[in-house]
This record gives C-alpha cells, structure tokens and sequence, in this order.
C-alpha cells in the first residue's frame, strides 16, 4: 500500500452559507475518485453558521462565578456548558466534557482560534457541527469522492500533545476488526480493532496546520472497503468505558 | 506539503540477535536520506530478545487468584505486573498499567500475538524495548535515514478502537508548540501542542497492519526540524494530568 497525503491549501476564509464542497473542488483542480477527504471541523462550523457571538451570551452566576475564580471569559464557561452534556473535569481553569454527540473533548469543542467576527467588536468562537456525520454525507456527495473525513485536534489522558481525529465519518468503517483472524503464527488475534478513521485523520493532520491555513487533505491511494459510516462506532459506550 | 506512505513488506521473522536495521535496509532497497522510519515495537523487541516466555514464570499467590478468577494465564498476569510500575485499572479481567518507561498501556505492553517460541511447547510472549529510544537512535544510525520512531498500538479512554503511538523517537521532537504563535485573525494560538511523533505513528499505522506481515513503514515528504527526539516528552507529567 502507497499513501499520499496532499494539504489543500488556497481555500477563501469560508463563511456561513459559502459553499464549502464547492471552495474544497476548486482547490483540488480535479476529480476526486476514490480519495479520502478529510475537512477541518473549523471550516465546516463556519460554513454551517455554528459560529457564536459571545456578545449575545448571558452566562449564568455559576459561569460568572468560575469565570472569574479562573480567569475566563464567563460567557465562554456558559457557551461550553451549553454545548456539553457532561461534565468530565472542570478544574484549575480547564474544562473536560462530553459533547452532545458524545465525543469527549477540551471546552466541548468551543474554539475561539482562526473565527473572524461578523460585526465590528464582535467576539465570535465556533461550536462543532450540529451533526458532523451528517456534514460529512453532504459534503461525500457534493464531493463526489471516495470518503469525507471531519476533523478536530483533542487531547488525550496520559499523553501530551493533541492529536487529529474523526468527529465526522462517510464513506468508511471508522473501526476495522481484526478479532478471530489469525496471527502469523495461527493465533487468534486478541482485541484488535484499529480505529481507521482516527489514524486517517492524525495522518491528514500532518499537513493540516492551524496557522497555515489548510483546513482540508487529501488522502490517496489508502485501500478500504466502501460503507455508508459514521463517527458514533468510535465512540465508547459508557458499560465499557473503564475510566468512567 | 506532500507525504508519502508506504509499508515495508517481504521482512523474514526477526529472532533476537538479529540485524534488524539490516534487514528493512535491505527491504527498503535504496538509501534512506530524509525519510523518516516507522518500526513496530514486536520486531524491535524481536531483535532485542524482550520475548519471555511465560514457562519460565514463577506466577505469585495474586497473579493466580486474580487470573483464576477471570479466565487469564496467571503467568501472563504475573508478567505484566512485572512490567508495571502502577496499574490504572484492574477490573472485568483487563488490566491497563504505566509501563517502567511512564506508557499506560493495555497489559504493560505484553503481547502474545505474532510471536513464535524459540523452543517446542514454548509460549512466548513480547514486552516493550528496554528503552525505546535507544532502540530508535541506534536504528537510526544504523539506517542513515532522517527519524526513527518505534510504535505500539494503543486504546484510549473514551474512544473505541487501537492507534499507533510513538514509544520511542530518534531524530525528530516529538511535539510541535504552536503557543504564542498568532491565527490567521492575529490571535495568539492557545494549548496547541501537537503530538507530531503519534501522528506520524497513526499515519504509519494505516499500512503497518498486524495480520499483513509489514512491521515497518517508510515516511517521505514530511518536513520537520531536525533534533535529537525523545518519546519522554510524549509521557503527561503526574502534575499536569487531570485523570490522575
């Protein structure tokens, strides 16, 4: 297997209601096949209006509160708690939380880095996408491609450094199984399902850097069976979650 | 930037004792220049000998109640714990522990798939390199080539599924710090660590697949700073970790 990975660069700051699979062809020069495109959450948020103006956000006295106890902008504490459904830690002024789609993430994905404000003095931050799965299906077929990958940086426990991964999925199977195959020497292989749709997302994250404006990277040449997909197999069920 | 993926095939079964760099030299077949060498961690700890085998275990009193009661080879059990140096949790017969080196891992990095007995009626099973990365550096020597990483398939709390992570790492750093850079908007970029090292490990990963046989894979294209590297910087420290 021979993977490339090309950034798109030479996209237009996207805005709400821009075509966004229109600006990804144009910047691609080409028909799109079989590849794997894999789309910033950042720009697909915009492009869907999921774009807040903290202005026109009352926070609640717990978010002032702990706004003010941390140093955070009070009516960003209440953007997050809205955008979460879970709280997973909320400690020395970092907030951890599960998402309404159930992902788990810093700030529930409220991200205030790369949003230009609509209106003179505005203070806008993006949320995720209502449904990135759903994002991901429009965008798959506007795109006419192989697959759509949507994509934020998360942290993780344990390690440092935050990684690309898959909030959004069309197209593939975003976990491949492997359990019951046999290994080279005739053992079954133990508990290996390999999240494809993450390792896909971190390889395109390689080339898609936030302050080198490429939101989007396309992934060729990567073999893999074609299927509708979605982004909820990646997420743990609580009964088997063992850090809940 | 434009990467370029691609996994090496047709390695015979490393045994300890074995010239690894030699044999993917020779399945890379051409010189290594800038690319940047992804191994997996079963052939280093091949070619190292980190391969016990579980006849030769003494299991304690704990390790045989703890295995009796979920179904699991006492003896297995007893060396994981061995190559703990904490256990995160162990409950429902799984065991997820820090590694001496500071991994939290699924069973300290203990792996019985892929790996053949030396002896008839052997069991063997792999443990993690001594020390990564010096297993990376001296590869990398050895190899010529731009970076080493070796790797390990990992789970993550909250998400389904395995990725490739960097265990050890010669030639690059590890994690890029966007910090203080500005967006595109001329805001400063906030906590924007990004884990480079695993993400060249996922990337890798995608052709690097168990059951295939292809225990390395060829990096071209990517371009970072040249550095000494280290897996250490990878590892969150106990103070900065929230889920501890």
């Amino acid at each position: 297997m021979h993977i490339q990975i090309v950034g798109l660069a030479g996209l237009p700051e996207v805005r709400r209601g821009d075509d966004l699979a229109g600006l990804i062809r144009k910047a691609a020069d080409g028909p799109l096949g079989e590849t794997i495109v894999v789309v910033a959450q950042k720009v697909v948020s915009k492009s869907e209006g999921a774009v807040v103006d903290l202005n026109s956000i009352e926070p609640s006295s717990f978010a002032v509160e702990w706004g003010a106890r941390w140093n955070r902008d009070a009516r960003l504490i209440e953007l997050i708690l809205r955008q979460s459904r879970r709280i997973v830690r909320m400690e020395r002024g970092l907030i951890i939380a599960e998402t309404h789609h159930g992902f788990v993430t810093a700030n529930a994905g409220v991200d205030q880095s790369n949003v230009e404000s609509n209106v003179p003095g505005g203070n806008c931050a993006t949320i995720l996408p209502r449904d990135p799965d759903q994002s991901a299906r429009r965008l798959r077929e506007a795109l006419a491609c192989g697959a759509v990958i949507i994509t934020d940086t998360f942290g993780r426990p344990w390690r440092e450094g935050l990684v690309n991964v898959a909030i959004g999925v069309a197209g593939l199977e975003p976990l491949e199984d492997y359990r019951g195959r046999l290994d080279r020497s005739g053992r079954a292989l133990q508990s290996t399902v390999i999240a494809l749709a993450d390792e896909l997302a971190a390889a395109a994250g390689l080339v898609m850097r936030k302050q080198d404006g490429v939101p989007a990277a396309l992934v060729t040449g990567f073999e893999w069976k074609l299927a509708d997909g979605s982004a909820a197999p990646l997420i743990r069920a609580p009964e088997k979650d063992l850090f809940r």
